[in-house]
């Protein structure tokens, strides 16, 4: 069993306040497992989290075509909102004003935003790097943009996320040394910037007097490409830093998937055993359950959704594109081991049908199977760890 | 009270067996209001219905962009399939061979298939119409497709709605007098087709033994263009042809709405006052509220929908098109007097920001209001006439 606990214990707010700061995060392991794998609760000021977990991606304020109502049938605790999207629109000053993005898309449970630079990053014809951030044209309209760490900061207190992430340059890949280098240097800087803001205006957040004395956690992003002493170095100087919780970020950049295990493999020892372990953008069914079982807390991954709206869907027996012909009259459920409710409900047919003709329905119901899949893929991980620990 | 029992007591359905025919409608008038207007139970072999009713219309299979689960927590008890669009996709035979429609779709509760006749006249480039029938050619691919009557029937039997309709020519407007006199004439041949093929053939639905003596029930359909005369006409001839229900076509077809409402209000009287009367695609919520306080009993129309998946939203304050830059940060829900799902989770705020992202989740909630909406138009004014039955 262990514990972290995270912001210090009283907090000068104002000169004319002083307020008891409450625990924004922690981290309880139940179980830990040989291969380096861990079972904890990790509570956040909007939900308790039971790890590993995945995390819906619900990019511009929804987790594509899935009413909310059902996310939380489906038992999902906590969903990642994408700093960049929602900065374009609404804004992330109207949804301060909104009250914060849980109220805006009416989502009581927990939040992690990005902190828009992987997105940034992706705009590679559009945008500009320096010292101090990043110039960047909007992929909506082509408007002149910038983002720095302090401003990822304050787009993220005003979305009110349960988890922010600092500002950091994802390596492309292939990446020299040399360049990987510089890379990681300019991120080790900008994460130290994002923490000093993060912590001078983390009590904006827009929430109300039920989270008093809480704030967001802000997490810091291990970066330096496929270089195994560069992520050493840069596990080392965010350790330093004294974060929350950290993610290994840049991977899932067109690496092989050996690759991706391997960096992960060796920073996950170079992190705190006692704080949550985030691994960015994975991945297919198997790798999250695999990274889970290495010891990875959190994974994210716009697969089950995207996916789902190409019908492809992921069962227990494998990949099934559902719009193939074979799939016609096929009275099946999409998994005949899945109990979700599209699964209890329709067949292979029926959502084949809704595929070929294009229907609106198609989307909802492939992308609540995947989600429902993904979660239960985490909660069989969970489940077998805790059966190991009775065992021994 | 009254209650018209429809098909005879007993049924020799072959040589070898002799089966006791179940009722498969009943229709019982609770009470009736001095306009006209009545409050009933239709029990249909899928399900009870309490009409006045709107009937959401399920294109292809679905309802577009909503959920089976949630067509029953809305309380829609009836929804209306599209001959024409199945019979293309994924195919009546198919739909036959998976259990027909209501399996297919996963839909327990009733449905009615309008004939095709409608659709296909639609098709006005692609079409011939002769005395036995309609050639036309596909929306989809352009392919040559035929339908008469009897393969009307053929397909709205293989289907296995509970309610299926006589195939027609659905006049077009304006039309001269000579047009809708032929074309009246030859609805009323086809009519009797329908009914003898319909007669001889519907105990070849793909039902259970659950349903075991029943089956679906043909509603006839008064044509007759703007003529009030051959309106008369088309209704007596139907009337002695005995149907277990009329339905009013040939409207909305870009008539006026004062024309509308003058052909309901001529035929209403023409039609058995024991039997259901159907006004086929409309319209606007006051207006299935003034047409069932006249004495329609069941209504159905893609506008809560297909306005919907536009942004149009209809409100108890009147229509209101999300996208409009006034409800940006409107943080009230889309009706504040509407008690629905979306309504009681959802802002205007979120409702433009989905749609002004394009999410696919727009259309899903949008949709889910509207119907609602429509539903508790007829639910208020059922609620009425049991107001003024009491008040008597
Ligand atoms: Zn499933
Ligand atoms: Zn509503």
């Amino acid at each position: 069993m262990a514990a972290a606990r995270v912001a210090a214990a009283f907090i000068c707010r104002s000169p004319e306040s002083i307020t008891i700061d409450k625990v924004s995060l922690t981290f309880n392991i139940h179980h830990t497992t040989e291969a380096g794998g861990r079972r904890a609760t990790m509570q956040l000021p909007h939900a308790a989290v039971e790890t590993p977990v995945f995390m819906p991606v619900g990019t511009v304020a929804t987790v594509k075509a899935v009413p909310q109502h059902i996310l939380e049938e489906l038992e999902a605790q906590i969903i990642l909102g994408n700093t960049y999207h929602l900065y374009l629109r609404p804004g992330h000053e109207a949804i301060r004003r909104l009250g914060g993005l849980h109220r805006f898309m009416s989502w009581e449970r927990a939040i992690l935003t990005d902190s828009g630079g992987f997105q940034v990053f992706s705009l590679s014809e559009l945008r500009k790097v320096t010292e101090n951030g990043v110039e960047f044209r909007s992929h909506l309209d082509g408007g002149r943009h910038f983002f720095s760490p302090e401003h990822s900061m304050d787009v993220q207190i005003a979305l009110g996320s349960d988890i922010a992430m600092a500002f950091d340059e994802c390596t492309e890949y292939p990446a020299e040394y040399a360049r990987a280098r510089s890379s990681l240097d300019l991120t080790l800087r900008w994460a130290e910037r994002s923490k000093r803001h993060f912590d001078a205006h983390k009590y904006e957040r827009p929430w109300d007097e039920r989270f008093a004395g809480q704030t967001p956690n802000l997490f810091g992003i291990v970066q330096g490409g496929m270089y195994l002493d560069l992520r050493r170095e840069s596990a080392e100087r965010l350790v330093e830093m004294d974060f929350p919780g950290y993610a290994i970020g840049g991977l899932s950049v067109g690496e092989p998937r050996e690759r991706t295990r391997e960096v992960i493999e060796a920073t996950l020892p170079l992190l705190p055993k006692d704080k949550p372990r985030y691994v960015m953008g994975v991945g297919y069914p198997d790798e999250i359950a695999e990274y889970a079982r290495m010891g990875v807390d959190m994974m994210d991954c716009v697969l089950p959704t995207r996916a789902a709206r190409h019908g492809l869907l992921f069962t227990s027996e494998g990949r099934m594109n559902i719009k193939n012909r074979q799939y016609a009259e096929d009275q099946n459920p999409p998994d005949v081991h899945c109990g979700c409710m599209v699964c209890r409900r329709y067949t292979r047919a029926y959502l084949r049908h809704l595929m070929a003709a294009q229907e609106p329905l198609s989307a909802v119901l492939n992308s609540i199977h995947n989600l429902a899949f993904y979660l239960n893929t985490m909660r069989e991980v969970r489940e077998e760890m805790s059966r190991a620990a009775a065992a021994q």
